[in-house]
């Protein structure tokens, strides 16, 4: 991670100390997460063991990082912005465990680590990912509700991006088409619904928990679908370009498995240009938050530059 | 199904059309939940028609059915809780199609038919009771809300019924003791979490949206409890004495799997007294409702009798 990300950008001023950003949050969310989270020693011990093996497994935490970086830029208390992010953040881990399956993506490693149903079986690891999403809800009804979003509007927010026509439409589509030859159109799809929508509901709840003004809303949906389909191509690209030990996971796998990805079907230096011009027009979504976005763009940046 | 059940109970003052009751509702219910659902057509198609598929595979309804009588009982429109035994019947849809899985019960057969993952595949399957699960939150998130009852202790009640200290439980308890031997007491925490839980939530559901008082609340909670103990405790008495054809699923199994039942813990006689006993519970649970709970009284007593 780079240490200090200074931006060009004319929505980051000044050098933003993203790396301490990115420290002190993690931070504030694996402590909230513990807290949320039944202890390993509740009965039954074995799934909740499963639960926090995947949810503290040194996820980047990028999606909470957004939920209240959002927060922060429309004047929020990044604090009761926690619970969304934590929800979101759960929301994630399940959507992964549930795709190493066996019957999905079949993979053994995740960050580094044996996936859940290589250490618990493949039983538990669906319960895991079951009980990973129901408590996203859970710390979801666990928020204070705002003026302008009650807790029916987190509620359905949250359901919504994780549901059929979103997140699981994402993998239906993914699982669908692997072996076959699809358009940079359909690949688009996949991406924009496997993982803008999350990065997307990141965003938005995070602007909602500050009880943020519809314009603020709007420039908040533009931005997270950005960046959050810049994401994807990024991973596509890394997925071709890395070695498995730097990624913690299997690199080459989207190839293997006839996956389409962006370098596949645009190569890989159009990529590249697709994924810069993804972040420019999402910087370009933070004009109306004047200079109080950093933290947003900062993120932005960062997720375009990195190479893990 | 009996065509009129004539109760020997006191919380039975007159002959209750039963029948009548469960046809008008379980229209209702399947009606709400087609208009819930995404379309079998809606991309990707598959998704939608695999949650179907589960969801209207001739499900006898009894959790909403409980959920509506429970509403009348307090007076309420049954009307206000129909999203709310809508999003239970997903939530329970959705543990049948995991818990049918080759890695949790393997079974190739339910309600007659073929399991959602012998017609879709365990990937598809899988992710159809992600999306079941997930819709049952956005569902119950659409009811109206109540003065003594908020989206926010609608979701949170949904969501401990359904998660790793209830629902998830029991089925991990269940999972974990085969082919060990058990207490009756352990085996009375698996039916507690794996079926009574959620039955319970049903009715305590109901009751919240006839905005009840803690009174009726805590009568229904004993009802929903008691009601639900008993329907498992039938539940395994059926498995040894049926036949997979009147099933629909594959009897014996149970035995098979080396599961711990009431039966092969403490025999078929005594099974059926306590699934009487619990029965009666469940009558006099319902004493503050003076007369105005025959549904749920006709319901419980059906639950005692049924044979399939």
């Amino acid at each position: 991670m780079a240490a200090t990300v200074k931006s060009s950008s004319s929505a980051l001023p000044a050098p933003f100390d993203l790396a301490g950003f990115l420290a002190t949050r993690t931070a504030a969310v694996n402590q909230a997460l513990d807290r949320f989270l039944p202890a390993a020693t509740t009965k039954p011990a074995t799934i909740h063991r499963a639960m926090r093996y995947s949810l503290f497994a040194g996820g980047k935490r990028i999606r909470p990082a957004l939920c209240l970086a959002a927060a922060a830029a429309c004047g929020g208390d990044e604090a009761d912005a926690l619970p969304l992010a934590c929800a979101v953040e759960c929301i994630h881990t399940y959507s992964l465990v549930h795709d190493d399956l066996p019957a999905m993506d079949n993979d053994d490693y995740r960050r580094g680590k044996l996936t859940n149903h290589k250490v618990f079986g493949e039983g538990i690891a669906v319960l895991a990912g079951d009980a990973l999403l129901t408590q996203a809800f859970e710390i979801a009804a666990r928020c204070q509700g705002w003026p302008r979003y009650s807790h029916q509007n987190i509620i359905l927010e949250l359901g919504q991006a994780a549901g059929s026509l979103q997140l699981i439409a994402g993998q239906v589509a993914d699982l669908e088409g692997e072996g076959h030859r699809i358009s940079a159109r359909q690949l688009r799809y996949i991406h924009e619904r496997k993982t803008s929508a999350l990065l997307c509901c990141s965003v938005r709840l995070g602007g909602m928990s500050a009880n943020c003004t519809q314009v603020q809303l709007k420039a908040l949906t533009s931005f997270g679908y950005n960046v959050g389909l810049a994401f994807q191509v990024i991973d596509d690209i890394l997925d071709v370009t890395q070695t498995s030990e730097k990624l913690g996971k299997t690199a080459g796998k989207d190839t293997k498995a006839q996956k389409a990805t962006y370098p596949a079907i645009v190569g890989l230096q159009r990529s590249r240009r697709i994924a810069a011009r993804l972040t420019q027009q999402a910087f370009t979504a933070l004009r109306p938050f004047r200079g109080k976005a950093t933290a947003l763009a900062a993120l932005a940046e960062y997720l375009l530059r990195r190479d893990t």
